[in-house]
């Protein structure tokens, strides 16, 4: 794997029935490597500065089906059972709480 | 939107059709408007140091459906109608190319 200059990398979150992108975090070698001993998705946290159990405290645990690196081995994709909401709003994922920035309807059908 | 100190933000790009996540890339502020504004999908090459039409050279561009951002303001979600190939390596997607670091029959079986 190839991590950033602060060892880590972006792992995305997919929800393996829905196929919903969840939410991303961040990982470093240790997180990933907890994560495909245990199957409990474990992240680094940037601003805690500790590794971080998804679900630990919250119950909204992530099992991990399948890890999966992408070509230049830079990015992880989790797929994952998603227990309860993924993100911490409560919302069922992270990409759900804010209005979307563009969507088909901005700018009605389109024509082909 | 939360930018890093590099002044970038991973956009998770995923496949409106099949809901595959298709790749992870790199958006500055200026790309992200132009992405908003030309729905062609448009990112930052951190290894060429310039803005980066997807699909300008290969054609196999990316028609941004949908744009939306996480909780934190700091990842974006590209929903996309794919032309062709994600992966430059000509795989569908950037996580097609290598085998699974873990999956499910790495176990087998769960009991539950």
């Amino acid at each position: 794997m190839t991590y950033n200059d602060q060892g880590l990398l972006p792992a995305v979150v997919q929800d393996r029935t829905t196929g919903a992108v969840l939410m991303l975090a961040w990982m470093d070698e240790e997180a990933l490597r907890r994560t495909i001993e245990t199957r409990k998705a474990t992240y680094w946290s940037r601003s805690r500065r500790q590794y971080w159990v998804k679900g630990e405290t919250s119950g909204h645990t992530q099992r991990v089906h399948e890890v999966r690196r992408d070509c230049d081995s830079d990015t992880i994709l989790l797929v994952v059972d998603q227990t309860g909401p993924a993100c911490h709003t409560g919302e069922p994922t992270c990409f759900d709480v804010h209005p979307p920035l563009l969507s088909e309807e901005d700018h009605g059908p389109v024509s082909t």
